[in-house]
Parts: C-alpha cells; structure tokens; sequence
C-alpha cells in the first residue's frame, strides 16, 4: 500500500520551496540578520486565502508523495505556506505522512480526516478549530465520495468511470470496505488506491473552502454532527441518558458499529 | 472537556525554550550567520535518548496543557528537543493538541495513539515507523491501563485507587466507555480526566522506551498486531479471503465492533 513512498520524498519535502533570499537581506546587519531569521514561524500560522481547486489538484499529486494524511495537511498547508514564505515554508510536512492506511495499516482514522484536522489545528484553535472539524468530519462520513476528477492518473484509464460510496464512518477501513462494496475492486487495487487519491482531492479542496470561509467570517452551513449521532445522543450524551442507558462520548455514526444496539442490549 | 486549554497555553509553548545565543554567534560574518540560522532542523529529526520515567511525568502534566495527543507528543518529542537545542525546542509542539477526544470530541482515534504515532514519525520513516507505532497500538488494545502513578494530583484525593481496563480498541469512545464499565465513573468525571492523564503517561512512556531500544539498536519484542486481529486476518487479509468473505485492510481489534460477524453474515 505505501510502496510509492521513497525516503527521498520525505527528505526532500519542503526543503527547495521558498529559500531564504539572500540578496535582499545581505545589506542589513548582523544582528538585524539573527533576529529575523533566527525567529520561529508564529503559532498558530496566519491563514491567507487559497484557491480550492487548485488545493484539491495539489493534494491530490501529495498522494503519490506522502500517502492519504500527508496529501490532505500538505495540499492546504503548504499552499498557504508558500504564500506567507520563509520561514512557513520549512515546515517538516512530511511529518504528517505517518497517517496512511489508517496509521501503519491499522486501519483506524482515515488519514484524510486527521490530515485535515490537522491543518486546521494549524491556523485555529478552540472553539473555531472543533466547528471546522466538526464540519469536515460528518460531511466525510455522509456524503458519496469521491467526486474529484483528475486531468490524468497513472492508476486508471481515461473516462474511468469511478464509483462513489458514503463512507459512514471516519474509519479507515470502514471508508474502504463501503467503497469496495460498491466498486467490486479489492481493497488493494489500483482502482482503490486511485480512489483514495481522490478523496484526498475531495477532503483538501473541502477544508481549504471551509478554511476561507472562516478566514472572511462568513457563515458556515454545515452540519457539526451526522444524523445518526444527534439521534442516539439525545439519550446517549452527557446528562441526558436514560436509568441503566450508557452514557457515550462519541459524534461517529453509531449504527455504523452498533447496528442492532438497543436490541443487543434487551437480550 | 477542554476547558482547561487555555488560547494562552496553546500559544506560549515552546517560544522562550532554547532561545538563539546571540553571544557566540555574533563575531561571525552576515553570511555564516545567515546560512546557520536560516537553516531548517532535519527532518526526520535525528533521536536522543530519552529518561521513559521523566517522559512519563512531562506527559502527565502537559496532559492539562493541551489534551492526549498533546501530553503524548510533547512528552516525547519536547523531551528529544531539549536534547538537541534551537531550532528543535521551536517546533510548534501545540500543532498535536487537535487529537483530544478522539478529534473535535468525534470519539475516533484515542488521541495518545495519535500523538504517539505523530511522535514516532518525527524520528523515523517507512518500516521502523511502522513497527514501532504497530506495537503501540497492539499493545494499547491488549492490556490493562492506566498503570502510572503521579506523585500528586489536582483531580483525586492522594490514594486514590485508579481502576485499570483493557482498552480492546484504539479508538477514544471505545476506550472510555471500557474503563466508565470498569471503575464506575461517568464519562465527564473528575476521575475519567484523571484516568486519560495517566493514559497518556503510560503511553508516552512505553513509546519513550520503545524510541530508545530503536535508536540503541536493540531487537523490539512486542507484538506488531494483537491476537484477535491476527486470527481474523488468516481469512481475512489480502489474498487469503476465502470465497464470498470480505477482505479488510485493518488490525484493530475485530471483535470489539464486530462481536458476532459470522452470524451476522450468516443472517
């Protein structure tokens, strides 16, 4: 599954984009030098505004490079790092590249979801950075993904006609297995690896939209929690279960595990 | 759950640890100056050995200053950063505290395996990083936490007796709601607070010496996928389905969620 990831293409992450200029500065002296450079990017970074198309054709090349996670954090981040320059643009992006397959193969959290999450986290925190998430997260798991179309795969042929699938879960491998199921390709095909790509494309472009949103404090529309989750909350969250009902701390789709829950519990 | 992350606490790390000489650096030429301190730290970052015991206590109170994912990552890697100086105590060690409640309170991944995982990938590529975060995962799924001891506490009574449960996932919900069945507590209790705070201890520690015996080039002994999953994939894993039966891309443990898979099917 990460067979296409060479160690060169995470050392060489990030290390030609953006170069210090060296002519601009040299006039200035030694210790003007030192505390301009010497001085570490802000946290969180400043966000600058990015064209989401062009985010989704980026994150979706980051595939190739750094697998699902690595495409998501580097298609958005690097694309508002290569606008704020040095020193933004030396972030180790490859950092979050250890998100693939559900973190080495164990096929929990889809790496889009936590790439994502984690871009977010680095322009927002608190309150701002849970909405935007929030957002992201419960249209992954209920929206027919992909949609994006690349100008070309090496995966594919041209005018392959890809399926879509509602994941119903953040899962990995619950992403996976739902999108098989509707494909007929097995989980280790080109056609899969190239529908990860895509979603990559999807969930980077999604996130760079919400994130400008955000940035020009607009309203954001979409829903914090799935429809499932708001159903089985209202008796299972904090302070609201029924005598003997478990309480949960979960805003995953519910039926998705728990298919038969409450019958499950009656026997 | 988060209300004790402060936006002051988020954006105070690691700006006043390691700070620029300026003395030793000063009697060199505009040049020298710049290509040394516009130079970015190496990625992956080059390891330190590290005190696990020390980790483990680090862990436990940056718990209160950014969550799970933040206690664990910090835990380790500010503890390697310390080691090697600036630029490496400059790293934004807050981009990790997005994973708290399982991400936005979503309740997916448990955000000490998230930070752990983000840990090991700021000092290892491909296949050591795969086996080293494996045998966390593995080993968090299959064994009775928490197990740390603070030498005090802001949210138990000294003596307190901290209830142990085994995980059976990696995922946060699945986590607490094993130890809310085992101790009693509710979800948002005091003591739950106090039993993720120790979690994170006990990861960041197991990962600390997990990272050292790597570096020391000793053999790893745990195991890479836990026993439930490992008898599941025998049919399950890629070329091995028999015919008509799923193939899954996951090693978290399968019975967790899919209790009664068989008869299901079998329906």
């Amino acid at each position: 599954m990460h067979k296409h990831l060479s160690r060169r293409s995470f050392l060489g992450l990030g290390s030609g984009a953006g170069g210090f200029v060296l002519g601009s500065v040299a006039a200035a002296g030694p210790k003007t030098l030192l505390s301009r450079s010497a001085e570490p990017p802000a946290f969180p970074w400043p966000y600058r505004e990015v064209d989401p198309a062009a985010v989704r054709n980026r994150a979706y090349i980051s595939f190739d490079k750094g697998g699902c996670m690595f495409g998501v954090f580097e298609g958005i981040a690097a694309s508002v790092a290569d606008k704020l320059g040095n020193p933004y643009t030396n972030f180790p992006f490859a950092l979050s590249s250890y998100g693939g397959g559900g973190i080495a193969s164990w096929g929990s959290l889809c790496g889009t979801c936590n790439g994502a999450a984690m871009a977010i986290s680095l322009f927002h925190t608190g309150e701002e950075r849970t909405r935007l998430t929030q957002q992201i997260f419960a249209w992954y798991e209920e929206n027919k993904l992909p949609t994006y179309v690349p100008a070309a795969s090496s995966r594919v042929k041209s005018g392959f006609e890809m399926a879509a699938s509602r994941p119903d879960s953040v899962l990995c491998h619950v992403s996976i297995s739902r999108w098989t199921g509707v494909s007929g390709f097995a989980s280790y095909s080109p056609e899969r690896l190239e529908r990860c790509a895509r979603l990559v494309a999807d969930v980077a472009g999604f996130a760079a939209e919400l994130l400008n949103k955000s940035f020009r404090k607009e309203p954001l529309a979409g829903a914090r929690i799935g429809e499932v989750a708001a159903g089985c909350l209202s008796c299972h969250a904090q302070g609201r279960q029924a005598p003997g009902e478990p309480e949960t701390v979960s805003r995953m789709t519910c039926t998705t595990c728990h298919e038969d829950a409450h019958h499950q519990d009656k026997k």
